[in-house]
């Protein structure tokens, strides 16, 4: 049970100074670790534990090594190093292949055979499943779906008409795709529905939180590019084009249309306006708004900063003034003073 | 397989400029048209791709027929004739009447010979579900719940005990209405739960996004009325009264016992404090919050503008100064400058 | 069918000022009651209903009395006595202990004779469900899940392995428990997730709100205590602590590794960020950001008021010029005016 610090220095590409025989079992943190486990350190925040820590070995950086006072697994990158040892230490459970006898699937699918269908779920007409796909329990998945290879959706995920995952998906509960975008005409003050028309297509290697939505387009598609990964409770409108390797923190909001670049990092609660493009390698702080398109990479706010109550009651009144002392100083600043 | 433009015209009450007998069956972008598609045109940001198109017809107002050089549907709402045109090219492909197998159905309750029940989904006692109504596949619908007709609830969406929806009402995935209101009261430091006796009653022809959630009135009803739109992942709270026309797009939260008017526009995001009034035709942009009642008409807005995070620190800092800054302009001002 | 006001009084230890055989049938408000029903009065918005009110009964404080034109219920905290009172009057119907026919249960989980589950409702491999527990149809507890006595899962409710629930709890529909942490590691571009090894533990009398979702460790635990109490759509990211007594309003997000004190009051669509740490008895008013922590009792904000758009353009203008201003301020104050 277990691997020896070599054969995980192996599986990483890296080095062991120490004791390359020891074996482990698990993760730990720095502070919680005990004998068997393994540890790692990313932040210099986190470093003031490396000297008392119990665990077997700690993945760290070559710069940390003075530090270490146990055996250490030596690499460029100790989180992406961690993450692979956690694969391995951790090897996820796989649904065995097979229909379970309470799911209900139309005759016109077509189920791979190493694909699991969990119970009391439904596969709509003409559904297609590729191989080592994994769908749980209570999922409904509409006419048309398509679902790559080694794709997994957890327990009651719900995927409309003729939407398509890539392989290598990771879909959490509650997740809703291809629900319509909010596409509304106003008829002399009576709303409209406009039928949406366009589907959702989802890339390789996405991973998707648990009961975030994502509408299908107006006409043409909402796409989700390759690896992109997103938390919990987004939604992502009608139209909306994520690009590869970008990131997006929970409860964020994508309204229709919006383009966002690659490698992008997007904050929790930041909402984006329609009709937009933002640049490759943007990041935005949490909370922020953003209201215009962005052409440079880099990284934008929008948000205050805290306060106490009573003092942020002085200062929020005299944000209502802002334009007027503005006019006050400039008057001031004038050779006359006025 | 469609129609011609002049059918189309005739659906919508508009008039062709150009060739009337092009058959048009399907609709497209005014960018991404082909032969046989119809496209539209609102905005004027879109104008210039009005010369270029490949569309064989494009909805437009009169005054926009200058830059048209292909086939034109001139209407004096394009949106309105676009809607109408899209449910004419791409109708709904009807669920067939009848209760799925798999499917719990409670004894007592009434299911329109027109309704379909779908997989996997409970009906439980007392319920009524009339004409032409379609419950997808893992629904649940709680004791007592009424659904008028042509209503259509899509998957996992969950309606508990006692509500009631009205007709033509579309209720997307993973919806939520009827849980309980937040409702606790404090003693000496521990939360004691009050129970929500009231219901949710929603009107004709309301339309509910993706994991959207409507929670039950603490003693009166919470109210949805006719026609109101509602986007994905908005939290509705106990007590609130929505007015009929209003349309609030995804991530708004609505406090308790708030009362939103009619013909309202309520931008993503926006928070809305409980026990306050909101006049009708208020409209309010992305993620502001409205902490006290707005008895005029309008637009309102309280969200700061994006910038980058380097100038953004700065300004950051200052707001934590305004108000000593407006003492000292004070100061400046007056006459001894003190 | 009711109460003489006197059985009520004792139920909440009060004192009836009054007729004490009045009997109560039921709760509505001040402004809506009519005879046989209780209301109460717990805030002086409300006072100018008292006199007016056809309730046979109103729960008060004894400074309330004089406006009181009704038999009154006199209490220290009349919400609590509401809520207790409410208890008393609608009697939670209990749902009959036994398995749904059409759950699905795995042989190795344990169900208490007491308990109930729903239709269509999936039960893992090794779940241990305690004496009175409620599982409402649609739902899916995966391996190992644990649920102590009393507890209540609502609707297409999701808990994923090895998550535990205390006694007394209520969850409601749609509510994911377990989703996996947001941990994604960073190779030269490319996202590589983190498996989460952890689990989510919740204490006693806790509740949930619709469409909130709590993810699992990524090594220990998250973690939510006894009597926590949190609405709608709310987000808790990965190893998040959540101290006794602390109330949580809709929207609200979260993010990894916080630890909130106990007796917290978090307002709507607050957001926390990661690593931080916020005592007990901190209240923080609706759409703040927290973004350090917080280490004194008391009430903290951080969003601008509402304006109408006109004005809080002239304002957010002048944001952006802030620190500018600032400069010029001090230029002014200085002796050379330079």
């Amino acid at each position: 049970m277990g691997y020896t610090l070599q054969q995980l220095a192996d599986h990483v590409a890296g080095r062991v100074v120490g004791d390359d025989t020891v074996v482990i079992g698990r993760v730990a943190t720095l502070s919680d670790a005990s004998p068997g486990s393994i540890s790692f350190l990313t932040s210099s925040a986190y470093r003031k534990h490396l000297a008392s820590t119990r665990a077997s070995a700690v993945i760290i950086r070559e710069n940390a090594l003075d530090s270490c006072t146990t055996n250490a697994l030596v690499v460029e990158n100790p989180h992406v190093a961690y993450a692979r040892i956690v694969h391995l230490l951790y090897p996820e459970i796989r649904t065995i292949a097979g229909i379970h006898p309470s799911a209900v699937v139309e005759e016109s699918a077509t189920i791979a055979g190493s694909a699991y269908i969990g119970p009391n779920t439904y596969i709509g007409h003409s559904v297609v499943i590729s191989e080592n796909v994994s769908i749980g329990p209570g999922c409904v998945l509409e006419n048309g779906v398509k679902i790559d290879s080694n794709t997994s959706l957890q327990a009651n995920v719900t995927i409309r008409h003729d939407c398509q995952l890539g392989k290598y998906c990771l879909v959490h509960p509650g997740v809703v795709i291809g629900s319509d975008g909010f596409g509304q005409a106003n008829d002399n003050g009576v709303w409209v529905k406009i039928p949406q028309v366009g589907r959702v297509i989802i890339g390789d290697d996405v991973e998707i939180g648990a009961n975030t939505t994502i509408d299908r387009g107006a006409i043409q598609d909402t796409v989700i590019s390759d690896n992109v990964k997103l938390d919990n409770l987004i939604q992502i409108a009608h139209n909306v084009h994520i690009g590869a390797h970008t990131a997006i923190a929970a409860g964020a909001a994508i309204a229709g249309s919006a383009r966002i670049g690659k490698h992008c990092t997007i904050a929790g609660m930041v909402g984006i306006a329609g009709h937009l493009e933002i640049a490759d390698n943007v990041t935005i702080t949490a909370m922020s708004l953003v209201g215009h398109s962005l052409h440079e990479p880099g990284v934008y706010s929008g948000t205050l900063p805290l306060d106490t109550n009573q003092q942020w009651r002085k200062n929020a009144v005299r944000f209502k003034q802002l334009d007027e002392m503005a006019k006050r100083l400039k008057k001031l600043e004038s050779p006359q003073g006025k």
